[in-house]
This record gives C-alpha cells, structure tokens and sequence, in this order.
C-alpha cells in the first residue's frame, strides 16, 4: 500500500466517519429532540400542519463531475435540489438525513468541504440535518439526501390543480443551467461558441449553485392568491409542463416571445446562432417554479413577486384540451422540429 | 448494440422506471395526503406526538451480494434494518421514501420482485412508502431508505439513559446472521464446517429475513415498565453495548454463560470447535433489542414479553465505571484475546 499525504476516507473506518459526521452536525434546534447519534433522530410535529417529505440523489458522472462541482458546491446542491422540491409544493423545511455512498479513494477534507456546504445552505433555510449513513462505494461518489418539511392543512400546491383558463407563470429565467453545463463540458461545437468571461460565470454559477424558489414559494403560501398547478422545473419547461397537464387533465398554450431568457444566454445564442427557446423550453434543471393563478389575482401577485424580488413572468394559459401543450409564435401554433425531451438520467 | 430477451433497465428510460414505481405505489393509506407523482408527498402528522427519522443504505458488494440476496429478499432488508432502528427508539412507523442507484444491466423484473418484498414487510407494519428517486448508479446496485414515524412525546427510549444497577436485556438469540452470512459466503476454513441443512436454512434465513423487534418495541412503549437504554443491535454486542455506555456515562458487566445462543448456533460451535461467545459477541446484524430496565420491573417485563412471544434475556448489569465493559465467566473477568470488534463497512 502506497503511503499518501491525503488522508483518505478509507483511513477513517465508519465509526471515524460516523464521528466526523456528527461534529459536523452538533448545531440543535428547537425542531429537533434527539438529534444525530441514535438510531434515529426525534423532532417536534407542529400540530395543524402536515409533513411533507422528498428524497434526491445525485450520482457523480451522472449528474455531476468532481472535475465542475466542488465538494462545496455538491453539498449546497443537493440540499438545493431537494429545497427546490418543496419548494415546488408550498412548504417549509425542517429537518433532512443524508446518505454518503464514499469510494475509499476520496479525501477525507472532501467530507469537511461537502458538511460545510450542506450546513451553510441549510442554515439560510431553516433546515437542521439530524442524521444520516455512510457507506462504501465501490465506484464513485453518490449523495442521497432525504428532506422532511411541513405544510398547512389546507394550503400546499400539486400538480394536480391547473384549470383552463389560468394563467401560466414561471419565476426567474429559463435555460442558464443547461448552458452552463455545456459551457462546463464543452462539446465539439460549444467549443467553438463565443462567451464573455461573465457571461460564463453567470451561467456556471446558475448550474452549479441552484437557488431553489422557496421565498417566493412561501410567500404564495402565505398570501391569498389563489395557486392552481406548482412544480419546479428539472427536466426543462416542457416536459415539467407535461407533467401539470397530465396531473391536472389540462393543456396549455405557451407563447414563445414571453420565455424570460436571461442576457448571458440571449448573447450567448445570438452571437452563436442558436435557438433561445430550446434552450428555454429544454433545459433542465432550471430550479424555478412553474404554476397557474386565475387571471383576477395576477394583480396581487404583481405586487407579491415585487415585494419578494423574484421576478415573475406570465408565459401563457391553461387550456381545456387534456395533454395538448401548443407553442405559439406571434400568436400561431409553431411545430418544433426536434421536440424539446429535457432531460433523462436514464438514456 | 446486442438484442437481449430480458428487458434491462436501462430500456425504461427515467419516466418509464418513475411510472413502474408510481404503480407498485399506488396505495393510498389515511396517513397519506399526497402520494407518489407529485414533488414531494404530504402526509399527516398526529398531535401529542414527535415525529422521527431514520435512514440506512445497502450497497452491492458491500451489503450483500445479489448472489445471495435475491430481489425480494433485498426489498424486505431495506426496510426491515430501517424498521430496527425504529423499533430501538420505541416509535411507530408511518411512511418511507427510496432511493434505488441502478446500474443499466439491471433486469426490469428485478424492481417488481424487489418491491413486491418491500410492500409486503411495510404493508405488515404499517408502512406506506410514499415517493423516491431513482437514479443510474455506475457500478452495482445501492439502495437508500428514508424512514419516518412517530413517538409519543415522552416514551421514546434512547442509548443515553442507562442508569448503574439496572438490569441489561437482549431479545431473541445472538449471532444467527454473522454465521448465516458466514455459511452463504464460505471461506477456507467455514467450508470445512459441518452445518446440517436445517442448520443452514434456519441462519442464513436470520440473515437474509432479519425480523425488526417492533411488536416487543411497542408493546415497551405502550406499557409502564421504565425503560433506561435502548438500542439495536446491528455492529454486535460488544460494539453495540459499547455505544449504550458510552452515550449513557456507565459502565457494564456481562455474564458471558447467560448469552442468548440459538440451539443450531451452538451445535454447528460445538461440532466445529468454535466458541459460541465470539459469534454473539461480535457477530454483526443480529437486529435484537439491547436495552436497560430497573431491576424492579423485570417481573413486569417478563410478564409483557410471555405475552408479546419474544424471548427476552438477562445478559448482564449496568455499572457505574464509565466506559468500563467487564466480561464475566463464571463470576470472573475473562480477558478476550481477540477484542470483539463487530462490523466496520469501512476496513
């Protein structure tokens, strides 16, 4: 066995881990009972409201590469990711477990890194992380994160809730992260593609340092507006928008003109002749939400979206005609001729 | 690319493995607001009640091996080890999420039978699972579950409350699976071991099928018999029993004749020349109850446990020398040779 000056995780043994962890996560709160360290974790249910749980993983050469993300980055990304779930449902985060699939390889400081990340996030946020496991990985890393939230009885979003004749909004803008991606791992022809340092950096932070909407969602939830249909978008406006629909037995009309694109990405695609709507329409990733109000609220969430700072944009209407999603251009049905698939993990 | 009659994982595509999930998930209980489909599920939480969390991964090769567990089988595992932890708090189960790291050579079938045993074990515990993730995992399979239940607010049992002069107890027998495990995946020596097939069947299926505590759990909770410490064993007596003292500031005496050997452990020892200590010492994955009690509720206790039909064991007595782990034989200290170190995933 060679001897190496990187303490490797392998070196540390799952009790050594397991200690590592749980110094990192010492910081209780008013939520949490028994914190990390026993079998389970106990925390306070608020009567009146409901739990509400989702569970991402991310898996390294699928979803990232330790070459683009740092240890850092990954542990704010996979809370964020998560966040962004519930977001997408109106709730509040509570508590979260993570689990660590570890190739014996990695560096121990990785750890260090990944908790400070995950840590600083969740304390932005409210989130206490309260447990978790760590395994081996027979090759590379992967992060399983689980996140427990609640929400008010009677005032969650779902999928479920688009009406026809809704408006459709969606907030901040569309397609950055994607083309960060590629501009983190350029092909043969992004290579090629003219950006501005800044522009570069705009979009790659976009990517790899999601913020997930949960101001702007908690504010909805709060506020009396009414909210048909919420999800956040992961795998590109329109599939997310196909996912509404079908839930909510609806179509919809998109108007391409009222994609919010950002510069960076209106630059970058000018200058390199490319699409803005496919990226808008395709990319994934995005993290903003997606939902419907009737038209009489839009005032009022004008002045919600103002007050909260995110920026809010109306993009079309929910239809009657179940699964019928048109693109319209200058008011006529556009056909795309490579359909906008988004993203899927399993190719 | 070569045509294959079993249909691999990878031929399902992200939302083809997310619609085979969401069918097996369709059970809708009245904890369940919102199930599987939309970005989180919502499920109610009881007033008078903490919540509480847990959750434990097995990785292929690692874990198990799928020559020795088939998909079923790893889908009762998965839950039944989550369950153990559950069962060592005191608390009732409610919902889980998963999820699944697959690798693209994954036969479809594989995640039938998988979860045909996963819903089988929760549906006989109350167990809704209601949302994962599945992710492609580039090397073997890894599975990741998130357990929540409930406690009452103040009947939960933690490794922390063991008090010196109270009465140490494990449930059922001790070292089953670390010989059943040894008997699936023979080394030199093991092979040479004489096993009857009955033997055989009756360890390796502790292995395999291990059965979480929670009816004697419960009925624990439920009654009035003080209980100090609790804790599952899944690292091994000596190991466990470590973190109860060290989480507790005690110490402990264990009367090496009084430990729980099952009758084909002790004959596969006794035909094999192997001590039986070792194997309830420091054989991992036994998912028994350790736990404290005063001395004055033992009667209650063994009124309780006549009742419940799981057998409950004195093992030993808390000590007041923290840290402080004494093994007798006969009366007297016996100095182990080879410390009982127990499961290190990590070596």
């Amino acid at each position: 066995v060679k001897k190496r000056a990187t303490p490797l995780v392998s070196s540390l043994g799952e009790f050594g881990l397991i200690a590592r962890v749980q110094r990192r996560l010492k910081g209780k709160t008013s939520v949490v009972v028994e914190g990390i360290g026993d079998d389970c974790a106990v925390y306070r249910a608020s009567p009146g409201r409901y739990q509400i749980i989702t569970t991402d993983a991310l898996v390294e050469n699928v979803h990232f590469t330790l070459s683009t993300h740092d240890a850092e980055t990954l542990g704010r990304k996979i809370l964020a990711v998560n966040l962004s779930d519930l977001a997408a449902m109106g709730a509040r985060p509570r508590v979260a477990v993570i689990v660590l699939g570890l190739p014996a390889t990695l560096p121990v400081s990785f750890l260090d890194r990944f908790y400070r990340g995950l840590d600083g996030l969740g304390r932005g946020y409210g989130v206490t992380l309260v447990g978790g496991d760590t395994v081996r990985s027979p090759k590379g890393l992967w992060v399983s994160l689980t996140l427990v939230g609640e929400v008010k009885r009677n005032r969650f979003f779902t999928r479920a809730g688009a009406r026809p004749g809704q408006m459709l909004l969606v907030s901040g803008t569309l397609g950055d992260s994607a083309m960060g991606l590629k501009l983190l791992s350029p092909g043969k022809k992004t290579k090629k593609w003219k950006a501005r340092p800044r522009e570069q950096d705009f979009l790659t932070r976009r990517h790899l340092d999601p913020t997930p909407r949960m101001e702007l969602s908690q504010a909805l939830a709060a506020s009396r507006i009414r909210v048909g249909a919420m999800i956040d978008i992961s795998d590109g406006l329109a599939q997310d928008l196909g996912h509404v629909c079908a839930a909510s037995g609806v179509g919809a009309e998109v108007e391409l003109e009222r994609l919010p694109i950002s510069q960076p990405v209106e630059k970058i695609c000018f200058r390199n002749k490319l699409q803005t709507r496919d990226w808008a329409l395709a990319g994934g990733e995005d993290f903003e939400l997606l939902f419907t109000t009737p038209r009489e609220d839009v005032k009022n969430l004008r002045r919600l979206t103002a007050r909260v700072g995110v920026p809010v944009t109306e993009i079309g209407v929910i239809t009657a005609n179940p699964g019928n999603i048109r693109f319209l251009q200058r008011g006529r049905p556009l056909r795309l001729n490579r359909p906008p698939l988004g993203y899927d993990h399993f190719p």
